[in-house]
């Protein structure tokens, strides 16, 4: 596809396709300007979707619980997600769907009167961390000036674009000279960072925290993949110390799969380099990518 | 101005002037896709801006505070916001400004790096409650089911998007019969509601939160306004059971003024009329947008 004016990315707006770079949402719609939206994002790779039903069915659970109605089916939003990939042409791709309340009606400021409103994009895949700076491990830290948002407030589990304070533990990370980190909420257990999950590999057992976080569709791959690879692991609660006391450390994002953490603060993880059940999980992880249980091929043009 | 195309509205979308139903951002932008944005709302009444300094000043200093570098000056802003207004020819106005991070960059996700968008629009001025419902009090309810964002989470002197939980907030006032709702901090100290500050009137004093919430200049007018009239005032934190002993309840926001409350929960306020106090102040407030050292007056066409 030469000048394929969707090469780099393809965004589905409001009934039309539209080059990324040209894709755009109304100011007034209240998914900006109250943030009142969910979103989900499936990955594609080598020209596959990688376990869209659980993507699919996490974000029906997220409206739902916002006490949104879609004007399309699931069926119908899968189909526009498959066409996006698909004009794009790319076979490793970011996918982004979105629910947004929409626009306040003339006259009227109640959410509940609102059309709601869905969006989705395909763009290159996205990597939290580049793959050639997994291979040395990133570098963490855990923020002391920001706590994470309470479920009580704004509920993790409903997949959401609050990031207010992840940002600002990014940059507590950047001044305090890491990559990237992850924030506690305020009992002191830690959660999740900007864009992913949290693991721990302590005295033989895979640790990732179960509440206060959102509910990452990596996570749940790489707690099945454990299972399967006969690997200890629980989801509970734990504190800075234990993760301090890991031999591994690795975070978990759609957006770059199974990340090593080599250090952690101004320490050292294990022996600095990533951990070897870390990096069989995150081979495994990758190798799942062609397994056709999880999988769904895109039919991209010829 | 027959037949002119901004009268619903003007924005200023990088660069140009545009009606405000064509004004659109990038679906890329982080201040959507994160949130990673601040904002600013002032009124014009009756073809005059009111305190637009105290808001240009409250708007640089919440940009600042996320590290942010707007590539206009503030009085290139202040001068976008009079030519949304004059275009429009609207003469009670609801003016936002946006300052967003911005769009990544190719090949980076470190919001340091991006240039952050102004944006800006003039619509119809906003009523919280409409002018006729102020007359009969307004129906607020104190949510039980969601808390305010923590500031240890996301700062909420930094005027903000998220709105996560206040949304969620009015759901449940409206199931619960109300018409909007009040969040607690999560030590049970009352804060602040979708758009508006809280006021009480309890033993001849009156009352606004300290802490935990934005610093309104609606807020900073009514407490300035007390203080001339001889209306004793301060800023305290207090919890439900002083403002359900309290003698008048009001909200206070640009969007709308000081708007009495009349029902708190099931339970009526006072005499279940606007307090008298609360529309002496009501008055003073609607007054002093005639009075020169607030106002500054935009130089519609002819
Ligand atoms: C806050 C947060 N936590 C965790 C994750 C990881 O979830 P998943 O593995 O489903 O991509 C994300 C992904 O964007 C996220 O934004
Ligand atoms: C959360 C919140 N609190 C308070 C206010 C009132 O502030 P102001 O009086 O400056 O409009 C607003 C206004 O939008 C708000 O959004």
């Amino acid at each position: 596809m030469p000048n394929n004016p969707y090469a780099d990315g393809c965004a589905w707006i409001e009934g039309a396709y539209v080059p990324i770079h040209e894709a755009r949402i109304p100011i007034l719609d209240t998914g900006f300007t109250h943030s009142d939206v969910t979103y989900d994002v499936v990955a594609v790779w080598n020209g596959k979707f990688f376990r869209l039903d659980a993507h699919m069915a996490r974000f029906t659970s997220s409206w739902q619980r916002l006490r949104m109605t879609p004007s399309l089916s699931v069926s119908d939003m899968q189909d526009i997600l498959y066409e996006c990939v698909r004009r794009s042409g790319l076979r490793n791709a970011y996918v982004e769907m979105v629910l947004s309340r929409g626009v306040a009606p003339a006259g009227t400021r109640d959410p509940r009167l609102f059309d709601n409103r869905f969006y989705a994009y395909a763009i290159p895949y996205v990597w939290i961390v580049q793959p050639e700076d997994q291979e040395i491990g990133t570098h963490l830290v855990i923020c002391q000036d920001t706590i994470r948002i309470s479920p009580q407030a704004v509920d993790p589990t409903i997949k959401n674009f609050h990031w207010g304070d992840l940002v600002r533990g990014l940059f507590e990370a950047y001044d305090r000279g890491g990559t990237t980190a992850v924030l506690m909420d305020a009992d002191g257990y830690l959660t999740e960072g900007p864009g992913f999950n949290l693991f721990a590999y302590y005295e033989g057992c895979l640790l990732t925290p179960d509440s206060g976080v959102l509910e990452g569709v990596t996570r749940r791959t790489v707690l099945e993949l454990a299972e399967e690879m006969a690997i200890p692991a629980k989801m509970d609660r734990f504190r800075a110390d234990v993760l301090r006391a890991a031999d591994e450390i690795f975070i978990t994002s759609t957006a770059g799969g199974v990340m090593p953490v080599t250090v952690l603060d101004d320490q050292q993880v294990g022996n600095g380099k990533p951990g070897s059940v870390t990096m069989r999980l995150r081979k495994r992880y990758w190798d799942a990518h062609d397994e056709a249980h999880w999988t769904s091929p895109v039919d991209y043009p010829a």
